[in-house]
């Protein structure tokens, strides 16, 4: 990744910048891949931020404004909007254009947005695999996507060329990029992603509604591991609940051998079934391991997180 | 805290040394509570290594021979081993020594340990709150019980002088000292450690064992989520099977209601009933910032991680 690449899309236009909208602003711009950055957002708030903070030349209200004579269009808005929002921008789009976006889910963000797409428009659905539980425009950084995987799932509308070009805008942002069949990419992250943030959301709301256990008690010992999953149970409940609604089958199928799991596990202890407690519990210690090996997470204990609560 | 606090126990014998009786032995040493470290550890490699980094005067094989003449004994080994060791100690414990422990279940530690404790020896069954995913001596460090809680469970056994003894102990180490009652203690447990402990392992070893999803996509997907859930399901084997044997209907009762809280999520998303999901996902985000304000947490984004891995 250089600090010098050569413009790759003259305009590029953002269509919401949250976290992930926000965060593609600032890298574009630091890799000097852009000329020219537009957005649009619904609030007044969240343009006003954008505008403030420099991460856009023009912030408009409406989609149709940002796209106009854009390069690159990027939907970066809950998956929810996308069916409509295409159906809305696809006739202001120019001719030559590339529109993408960065959802967590592919098969159904391909099925909502191709049937809309004119003649003479690229699309490439792309997910960068990164973010974190903050939100909002201010949340993002430049960093944020480097040395993550950034996955497209070419589909009928994906030129060659298109998809070159937009693995290059990522891999001059930091992102590792990987192409993945859009249904097979669902069912990959349903595992890594969607199913984790599920059962975080959900022991989380288990220990908020306990009346034998107070939250204040809940709360202050929350360091013996409760407070790991309350990170991913503070991510941004509007994409999180279109993420379960777009992926239906893959989530539901992977809950289900979770559950199964967590049933057999559940056996063992009823049984003082210590040997098969013991066998799950070394099997998972490997795993990771080979996530640190990977640049994928930090060997720091703790995620090298008490060096700095320590005097909060 | 203070660095230079008089000594409280003369002799502590640590039976075992791993993470937490290691962390216990450095910060001991550093606040000048005792003058006189041992240990028992069964095997010679944690014998060398405890010796080896200064943490004890003398490392011995049994139990027995650490315990002679000691002020103040803990038990650092796996519950699953407690009943046996008290039973094997109390006719050498000196008139007016402490026994107390660091298990994470307290129940079961008071009812196998009390029937064993001779005349004219205080027992105090005690908890840290505190501890990370990397195991034995060479992983302890001084200030891993700094701004975390220490609840101490008295039962009949323990006499006021004794508590409070402790107690100092603990708060010169850096703690935050509690008192709860053992059975109250391990309802708290399991819903704010345990149970989590037990879904991580679970959806790690969900994982494992797909064959759609390769082991290599889980592992380079898993920023996505899933490895915020690796951390936990890559701590110590032999002491999460005895937390889960010896406090299984405080688990059970905790892991039914998360499995009827996950249902109810599953069928949400099987219905399209996006409100359920969002009403759910908007609660649990609250608590996170509850946990950060009471200093058990850090505020960073991705508890600060992102700025060790980048170049990993």
């Amino acid at each position: 990744m250089s600090e010098k690449a050569s413009v790759i899309f003259p305009k590029m236009a953002l269509i919401g910048i949250g976290l992930i909208g926000s965060s593609i602003a600032r890298a574009a711009r630091k890799h000097g891949l852009v000329e020219q950055i537009v957005c649009s957002a619904r609030t007044h708030d969240t343009r006003r931020v954008a505008q403030e903070l420099k991460l856009v030349d023009q912030a408009f209200e409406q989609a149709i404004d940002a796209v106009k004579d854009a390069d690159l269009v990027i939907l970066c808005t809950p998956l929810g909007t996308y069916s409509k929002l295409a159906e809305e921008i696809a006739p202001h789009l120019k001719k030559g254009a590339l529109l993408t976006d960065v959802g967590s889910v592919k098969q159904m963000v391909v099925d909502a947005i191709e049937p809309h797409i004119p003649d003479g428009v690229d699309f490439v659905a792309a997910h960068p695999v990164a973010g974190s539980e903050k939100s909002g425009p201010a949340a993002g950084y430049a960093d944020l996507f480097r040395n993550r995987w950034l996955i497209i799932t070419p589909s009928a509308k994906s030129t060659d060329a298109a998809i070159d070009k937009l693995s290059r805008f990522w891999s001059e942002m930091g992102s590792n990029v990987e192409r993945m069949d859009p249904a097979h990419h669902d069912l990959v992250l349903a595992i890594t992603s969607h199913v984790p943030h599920l059962i975080a959301y959900n022991i989380v709301g288990t220990a908020d509604e306990l009346s034998e256990v107070t939250r204040s008690e809940v709360i202050k010992y929350s360091a013996g591991g409760f407070r790991d999953f309350t990170r991913i149970a503070a991510s941004d409940p509007t994409m999180w609940r279109d993420v379960f609604l777009n992926n239906k089958d893959a989530v539901l199928e992977m809950l289900g051998r979770f559950t199964e799991d967590l049933t057999a596990l559940q056996r063992a202890i009823r049984r003082d079934d210590g040997d098969t407690l013991f066998e799950v519990f070394t099997r998972t210690r490997a795993i990771r391991r080979q996530i640190i090996d990977a640049g994928q997470e930090t060997a720091e204990p703790d995620f090298g997180r008490a060096a700095t609560h320590e005097d909060e």
